[in-house]
């Protein structure tokens, strides 16, 4: 596919002809606001680019053979930064830990968890209001009564929010109050929830879906990019195999993958991912040196009084211990890069 | 769990009292008001089953370890038998070919074809108009246009049309265009999807995810049966699995495992199930005889030049051929059918 | 690939000929003897190939993109016939039914199965002396007093027997007794096996690895094919999946399409493929109707005192009911075989 | 299941007074000689372990719900330490790294591998002499050549070699040559091979089969410690999954899982776990920071020009970087372990 970068201040006919071009060599084209600049994605190649170089408003040309141009690596080689809020960023060498419980269940229980992961380092609180639910009669959240519990733990402890959106009619509402929209596994194919995302300037994320290959993931964050929202964060969280030793089967392998492929940022969640309460420390620091850019994890003060995922979730206490792990391994893994550097600069 | 049947002009008190009495011992219940009279779904089982028995407005007691008690046939043993149109039934015996394109692409295109499938035999006419594609630069279907030539094609051939509904905005203006809703296998976990057609009256037909278990599938069912809609036909379309030599994996065996548990009729996919044109034929006939209540086929004019799909869609030729075929099997089915109910009958 | 048909009577000059120029043109040349005369295999292609054309001795050449040639329907187009026994033949129209007990567990079980089975028309005799357990604790089958019952059972009923064999040291000694070697599934990549039985002439029932790709599956038969066996029966018995609401997931896409790639006969096992005996009976007929050459099930005077899998074994009296359906079926189909070529020719 | 641990100098009467009890209250019974003294397992409970207590010769009893009791942490709570040279020794705290070609090629190829991996600290050689390769027509392995090959690459450098055997034909004359028997994935459920193993006093590699569940994979592995080898090492190669964008899909949740099921140490290929070079590096960290006990890779001298697995393969240099950063993320894991302890005793 072919990405055409316009200039800062190009005219809206410079992009029309650019279309027009591209239109009628039978390759369509689209126009993307995302990234600071308009984009034109389009079907074309080489041969189409060379057609475009040099015209009024063109300010690069960028080919890939990935059916996710804005989120290939190919196209846009930095990594992306998401900012999340003013000092809290992911992505670009910053690892964040995002902690809370998987249903906001009442105030005491978000508060006390919000203040107690804050207080063990993490710096985003996630907390379910919307839940989605194999079973129709299974707890489906407290809706928006959790949505107003969790503004209220931000606003005790200050820190922003990742929470779940179901449905695009929740969209209007929902986005005043929520610092990251977060899209479930179950619904990483729902194409018209991704579509209403990328009209957002929210940040998004995106789950990988339990049956979804890298390919298919990667093309429903481009659903979202090229809506025109280019803040979108990959999070793996297991697939289904064959095997039921574990709830799903984190694929970690897809970290290192994905972040060759993309300039999108990785986070990992070790809780669904393995669905076992003593397999969240040791994942989530494989997670890390796999090289992933966060963690997200379910916190609850009392886990085995939690309405749902009880079993996957750790207590203040493992979840503190875990933060000092993380700590040594990031550091670690800092100074790991820097002899890597030095190594690759001395040798150069 | 437990179902509490009511009778058909209970009092509302009647209804209030059994949920006060479930709601106190903790099982919770739910008022649904689909199968004719109402029922109160609740988590309980024998126990509060005596404690119900004799009260005034009750009916029957029906106690499942299912956790799909309206879909599950422990509850109710008699095969449901959804109405499409007038005389197109499906279920208990009436089985039925749906027949048409992957997408709507123009007027010649699905007049074309609904005479083709209906000269052939079919009773109802599949097409898409809003098609879920996994890339967001693919044709996303003609939209509202394509639910138009639909409706026209109806008129022509008087075939009930049978199409995908991708969001729940779409709900209301659709309702009154199409014979059934289709829920496309990616948006078998849509919970918000499933509870909006959960609230229509018109039959859905549920394709079961491409990697959701029998359980998971029946739940699915379960959020549309609850929300009071009991037209629900179960569609399986191929599994995701690791071989690739198939596009999915037609999973047949579930056809007689559903039909033991569930009350619900199940139609197959052999276009999704094998992806490859040679292979309906065949998988046509193996799900007729694994006891498939009806089939859905992709069906074009002119397959190679279809816009989605064509190496899994048949000629209207092929379709003929098929059609024959099917016509045989289906007498040979209804005989064997007849002389294994002659056998019980003498060893009786 | 290559595969070079020498005449029946060339020289071995001629035969060496050939492989030096395969040889010389760096793509490797195996001289195999298994379909009657002798052929080369070698990884050229049509450019080897013009260079052989012509030379004395080479009857034919046939080139193939498949990692099977021997096995390719590309390069041996007519059905393989394989002869069990003097009236037993599976492939080429000829529909097959192997019955009998999961193991051998005793003389008047083995004889009374055999009996039973033959009386409702089941041609061929199956039952496990060595059983290939996942527990090293479990019952591990009769041995050799377990084949010597099974011959007693094939000299009581003149039923041809198929049992499995789990190890090259015990080829020598069964050779003589049994009538097909069953390779199991989790052998189908044992490549010594493979080899110890292509060196035999007996036929081999090949069933398919629980997670190999139908193009390992295919190679795996090469491997006998190549050791100058051509007596291959392919065995459809159910993949692993991730849905375990049956034992396996019987993939009977697979049928034709493995009949299209290849002219080994398949069959297909329904006990293994579903793991419950209430699924047999329409999932047999399901593949007869994909297009088997044959079936091979579990029974068992009484299913729920057998040592192994009785859940998924039949009676007597329900495979007596099920072979009447059977019967019916294969009539249906040989008449609509005959439909379909006199509407070609008539075509033509 | 039960296990009766018998007393160092116990008589051969004592023994068989506590199998015929067992036998009697239909249990069975299985001598077992492995790990320093008898042990009798059987398919009893607490009930049998009552009746058994105190009899003479009996040591201790310990019971497990899981089906592989040799090698459950119930039974055997300390960690195993196999010993595979007279300084090289795997599990309770002793991380190994294992490295080496594929296939061994040549005499140089060896020897420059084996001179270059024990430079950057690899402590045993693997390469692979009898190659399971899917196709009958690929390279097949050097064979016996192989063997004395990495024979003379140990005597070079004094590192133990590990090599897979694939027929127990093999066995008599590979045992005096090897220091651990590889069983590959293909073989995991090549039950006779496993029996074979477990006959001789080499330690044994047991990779997970890729199909395989844990349980299958520790029932595999007891297979081996019932005929008497307590030297099993577990390897996680990366199971067969619906995704393609790696070779495999490495489970690295396992390594923490297993380890709490079984004492037996388990090490992690990234090799053929990912089966892309880039991400060799990435995942081997991973899998070290999960809580392995070592990793095995594939490193040639120049992987572009391997005969088999080159795109999975470091050349040496790159093995060096890894092993430098494998160094600090050891030293790092000890230390946290060191602190993990320290907090707990002050919390006691």
């Amino acid at each position: 596919m072919l990405v055409v970068q316009m200039k800062e201040r190009c005219g809206s006919l410079d992009v029309a002809r650019v279309c027009d071009l591209l239109e009628q060599s039978g390759r369509g084209a689209r126009v993307v606001g995302g990234r600071k600049q308009l984009q034109v994605v389009s079907g074309g190649n080489e041969k189409e680019g060379e057609m475009l170089a040099g015209l009024p408003g063109v300010a690069g040309l960028a080919v890939t053979k990935h059916s996710f141009p804005l989120a290939s690596r190919d196209v846009f080689p930095d990594d992306s930064v998401v900012e999340v809020a003013p000092k809290v960023t992911i992505g670009g060498g910053n690892r964040v830990v995002m902690a809370g419980p998987c249903s906001v269940e009442s105030r005491s229980q978000i508060l006390a968890t919000a203040r107690g992961v804050k207080a063990a380092g993490a710096s985003i609180l996630r907390g379910g209001a919307f839940k989605p639910r194999t079973n129709p009669y299974s707890f489906q959240g407290l809706g928006n009564e959790g949505i107003a519990l969790m503004v209220e733990a931000r606003e005790a402890t200050g820190l922003p929010i990742v929470t779940e959106i179901m449905s695009t009619e929740d969209m209007e509402w929902l986005e005043p109050h929520v610092d990251i929209f977060q899209i479930g596994s179950r619904n990483m194919m729902n194409f018209s929830l991704l579509k209403a995302v990328g009209r957002t300037r929210k940040p998004v994320l995106l789950k990988r879906g339990l049956m979804a290959t890298v390919d298919e993931w990667l093309q429903a964050a481009e659903y979202v990019l090229s809506g025109g929202n280019s803040k979108v964060i990959l999070c793996e969280r297991g697939i289904r195999s064959f095997d039921k030793s574990t709830r799903n089967t984190l694929d970690l392998s897809v970290v290192p993958l994905v972040k060759s492929l993309s300039h999108l940022p990785v986070i990992v969640d070790p809780s669904h991912g393995t669905g076992r309460r003593e397999l969240i420390r040791p994942m989530s620091l494989a997670a890390l040196a796999a090289g992933a850019d966060g963690l997200i994890i379910e916190v609850h003060p009392e886990p085995d009084k939690a309405l749902s995922d009880g079993a996957q979730t750790l207590d203040l206490e493992a979840f503190d211990d875990l933060m000092h792990s993380v700590a040594s391994l990031v550091e670690m893994l800092e100074l790991d890069e820097e002899r890597r550097k030095c190594g690759l600069s001395i040798a150069m």
